[in-house]
């Protein structure tokens, strides 16, 4: 049996960036395959009743001292996005069409990118496009078929699924039925995997 | 400068009581002194617009496998009180109290384990006042003492001086200024005494 590792995860939240950059290492050590699943987030908590860090002004404060230290400890660039809360669904829309077109990998770490180190206004057609052109990959096309109702069906699909199987945050983390929630758990799901 | 790790913690909270079995290693590693904050979680939540994170079910079902993960990790018992959510209001009090008198290390032992190990309901005053005895010391006494107003005036002012200074939940750690939420952070909490 393959071990396996699926990753929920969403562009708009920098705990799911920093676990985004320490899964390759994981998947290296471990021989485990990462299985990419984008959620909304928003849709997820709107779901299971659940409210972001940020809602309690005390918990927003130490949430974005809290990332930038493991932003440290794993030695990665993270700077708070000036344009958040900002309209995430083209970005996640568009992880559904790079994984269908194989462009995946590209189009994930110019999202990243744009939102946690440079900052980007992923909200603004134009930056978008210009994220995704940075990719080497098709802007146009892209901004095409994120429209379809089957790539936005599947987003809202996923991440009712996200919520059915007990999920309540990004980034979520599944090894079978296995769950553990939050960046700061890949020490269990590492363990996990290298264990099975 | 005396390194110090000041402790915000209440007996109601199972990560606060995984903090309690974890402090005293850390002390003995670092030469840290911890100095003890009994605190209303409750209250603190609602100072700060937080809530307990069994509010949202999902979270919940996943809050209670993720003590246990760091229980098995810690290599410490922990059981899940039947009774809870009970009244806390009269153990934290007698913290204050036992502080006060030098008896809090072996008052505090007692309550952990009953409420964490043994599933006591600790808001009946028989079972509150046996556990007292079982740690050697007078429960008669505690019962009286945990009805002064300066007693109750003080476990509000240091919840209050919890909120203040940045707190959302339990536990809560400070290294003067600095601030870490969660005994998944004792790693840090560690590190920040050791370098300092």
């Amino acid at each position: 049996m393959p071990k396996t590792i699926e990753f929920f995860f969403d562009f708009l939240s920098p705990p799911s960036y920093l676990a985004y950059t320490q899964l390759p290492g994981i998947a290296e050590r471990t021989g485990a395959e990462i299985i990419w699943r984008p959620m909304f987030t928003i849709g997820l908590h709107l779901l299971t009743g659940n409210t972001s860090p940020i809602m309690v002004p005390n918990k927003g404060v130490w949430a974005r001292q809290d990332v930038q230290r493991f932003a440290k400890r794993y030695g990665v660039p993270l700077n708070i996005n000036p344009h958040v809360p900002l309209n995430i669904l083209p970005a996640l829309r568009g992880a559904l069409v790079a994984q269908e077109e194989g462009s995946f990998e590209a189009y994930c770490r110019a999202i990243y990118t744009a939102m946690w180190v440079d900052g980007a206004d992923l909200s603004d057609p134009a930056v978008f496009a210009g994220v995704i052109e940075s990719a080497g990959l098709d802007a146009a096309h892209f901004a095409e078929a994120i429209r379809s109702d089957a790539i936005k069906e599947k987003l809202k699909a996923d991440t009712q699924e996200a919520a059915d199987r007990g999920a309540f945050g990004a980034p979520t983390f599944f090894i079978g039925d296995e769950m553990h929630f939050g960046q700061d758990r890949l020490d269990f799901v590492e363990a996990a995997v290298a264990l099975e």
